[in-house]
């Protein structure tokens, strides 16, 4: 397990989004942090709203969501898209390096929880649409930070509005409903250049997916 | 609670032992990060020798244990140490600072939940020993880490000698029996400057906690 | 002595209210620096107004006036006021390390004159009311190179405003006097997206001291 | 053409070989500059010794060779070789992601020209074959440059002894037998920690080669 | 040749323009590529409309033109001009620095053409003026990209403004007309918050320099 | 006076011996602050063995003796000493730099003093051989902190050696006694890999000098 453990090291060394000017760095190891801290709320959420929550299941597959971008890096996201074909050979690949690693650097007695550990945790789960939430939401608050800032790179635009629309997918979750009426419109006030742009940005992103606007404009 | 996710990314700005030069920084929010992994991985151990782990529990102790650094930062080791009763101050202040950011950035009905969280969570059950065990062996590693670069303050050797110390304490643990036969050699042996000092420090460390040498010494 | 010219290099390791996004970090070393040049400045004006100005006093205040940082970090500021008597433990904990690392570096000839240098410096002396302005400058500087800039924390406009309400306390002094008139203006002007905000609140704290603007607002 | 001008920069912001901790980091653009110097300077002992180099096809297959990372970033190499199916599907994504950049951003008149420019370089043309060799010469360099400062990683051990084989590949050239016998003995001579592990290795690379032995080993 | 090529890596750790605050640094390396690959395009603007373009003096004349200030660093831009007479004694300095390295490093085969490539390239010929645009449209982008981010330094208006100016000196090349008609109204256009005092800069060195506007402003 | 406020913040901009790696940069700001500390423990010392001190003087000089690097950089010590007409002139350049600046930024009342506090102030007094000594001290603990890391530039040995040789020229001061019998040994103590090509050297240094060795070689 060595190796392992070391491994977790070298995701402090991945940052995300390459190639980019940014005010702010985010390293994968940070990033997961974040996901799960999040993935933790979401879940708090909806255990209120009375759904049964598999905690553990939930905090391991936020965990552990990025590990395996210690094989592949953070390729980056056009090129994950570019081509339905490649993206699916990516997640091959992606696989059997996972599988190699397992086999050289995780004992035989933990190898079987590692591989459901290393997996792609997005399922149809509450747990893995939960963290598919948190995800979006930490990439919303990293590209927020950017735009906040004075970015002038589109990008940041661009993953802003994907990462919403991405979470408005899960509307119907009662974790989504908190954190479009009590989060969102924390994040789109205060003072900041763009903040026109993105209210309009976010208004028309809320209204395309049928869910009223959460927030005050007030410009 | 968009304060306390806006937070996280504060934990990617505070870095840890602040005043000494080393050649690798490690941020709370990474080190949360490979502290939560390592408690997954020792409690993994623990499960599997028998012992029944409430993950929950555990997950949530790891994940949250250094937040409160936000309030008063990674505060000198020494200084905590030198006078206890400032460390006795610290805690009451850091609690303090806690209950206020509670009241007054988590909405009521979470703020039981929160408490729980934010509390310092190195307590006597399993789950709180196995933190304790985690949070050292991330110590060791990045103290190791300095060490093999030639990183010449001693400082690194000292908290080396600290974190493998207060481990030991932990000993009748299997996850950290574990950890002493099949960890620990594999991070001592390899080729680099000091090999040695750190192989004969171990030794002693490991001799007077009565525990058998787990690593070979071939210089 | 050795062990103290080697810490003077950990002082450009420690970095000025950790924990916040920033577009320029200051370290402790670099700082003191800019205190001692800026106390420099306003010795020379109050000097030219007919104050007699022990000048080696004021050069050793400005240059050690936070040498014992090294001991306990630039704890935060929120941390620092949060409660009284933390505040006064801090101040003895402070003390009490200073004392032990002069005993322990320091040759016993030069014992006193260190005990003396390293002892806060901002008393009621001419040198250390100068002190505490200089220190309040630089601190105004630094905050406003963030706010220009367009750092979106509220944090660094509650510091420039902090910074001059101290300052105003001096308003007395002669360079105080010199600052405001000739000094404040041409920070003030220049072009930056938040130059309104910090002008109406320059005006408003200036106006709450009783003091006379001193700088046109032309918007 | 200002996106084509505009990425130039980009370039400078992805760094080779993520996920490892390096003592210094080279952005693509920088490696791009020092390949096209090391080609220029091993073009010119070509031409010394008799051979014809057609001078801009060489500088335009060196200064472009890597501008395709823009679409890809540097991803991993054990991930590039890991699968062949996989690196061709990556070589395809990239010409086609190639094809689409060209076809946005470069205007009607200059597509076919930067079409040729993006293309691999590394073709049998003796350019071709000089930019091989000072693509390795660069990364032999980068990775000595690790070792020497005491990098305990191996995978820089093992990065030095591929570049160094694959120039081995080359060894027919006239420019590479000047490289052996006139600029790596300069490279492994000096002190350094590992000097005898990589005379040892550079010894046994040059033997299996069957390339006689260019430098002292005065150990 | 060793030092030469180990050199190339210093010039990696050289900053243009120290000594201000930018939001992206850029070495002298990273320079170096871009100016070639603008040089690059510019000479295929010039080929295409007829002119006969040396390509090999060409790639040689961008590719070294900053490599001596290995020896004298980015001095800056001030001193430079400030005195006519240690202009050129700066540069007689370079130049005897220059023939001292090339003595003492390149062997005697190559000093000749070495001498040569390390020569001041800005001549009368097609390629220097080449160099001559090159350059200072990267350093137009570099000073555009600061304004764009909103720094406050009033410096990098300044040199945008005096690169802008030295590329219409050259305004009759074919290649200067075609940045101006299509590539320098991209970098204009687009939201920044200095867009209306950077157009309304650029028409009036546009018109000072007799050249008919290029870009709408529509603000 | 705003300007040469916030010209301070340009010296933390600028580093030291640009163009070599380095472990750890220095700035021009937290290099004058710790030759300030420097030359006030010597200045203390000579007081003690009887000297009379001015204060006033000496920290004026210490405080500002590279003020004006801010208009020529840290120009590589190599150029600074290549020629001797080169020197004088950049002297020169300074110095009508300086009064330039002193002329436009210092108000007419202060113009005298500051003209006095931007000269050179290694002169023949003891304030001045006191900087000249603390000047060097600091630039000693640079190279050996570099030295000690394992950086593999032989620079830095050629930087520790005309450190301590140009510190023996004053080898008559009692301050410079005292470094050499009550610090130097501390500093070349401890383990590190160049432990015994450092003792050489000093020794060797220490002997040309007629100065008895201070410390003990242990190997």
């Amino acid at each position: 397990m060595h190796h392992y453990i070391k491994s977790l090291s070298d995701l402090e060394n991945i940052y995300r989004c390459p190639g980019k000017f940014k005010y702010e760095e985010h390293s994968v190891a940070a990033h997961s942090f974040k996901v799960t801290q999040i993935a933790q709320f979401l879940g708090t959420v909806e255990e209120r709203e009375g759904s049964e929550i598999n905690w553990r299941r939930l905090y391991e597959k936020a965990l552990n969501h990025d590990y395996t971008e210690l094989f592949i890096g953070d390729i980056k996201t056009p090129v994950k898209y570019a081509d339905p074909a490649l993206r699916e050979h990516l997640a091959n690949v992606e696989e059997s390096m996972t599988q190699s690693f397992i086999y050289n650097e995780i004992p035989t007695e933990y190898r079987a929880i590692y591989t459901k550990r290393l997996k792609e945790g997005k399922d149809e789960t509450l747990e893995g649409k939960i963290l598919s939430v948190a995800d979006k939401i930490d990439l919303l608050y990293e590209s927020f930070g950017e735009i906040q800032k004075g970015n002038p790179e589109k990008l940041f635009t661009e993953i802003f509005q994907e990462s919403l629309t991405t979470i408005l997918l899960f509307k119907s979750m009662n974790s989504v409903q908190y954190f479009l009426k009590s989060v969102l419109p924390d994040l789109l006030s205060g003072d900041f250049t763009n903040q026109e742009e993105l209210h309009t940005l976010s208004k028309q992103i809320l209204s395309d997916h049928e869910v009223e606007q959460t927030f005050a404009i007030d410009i």
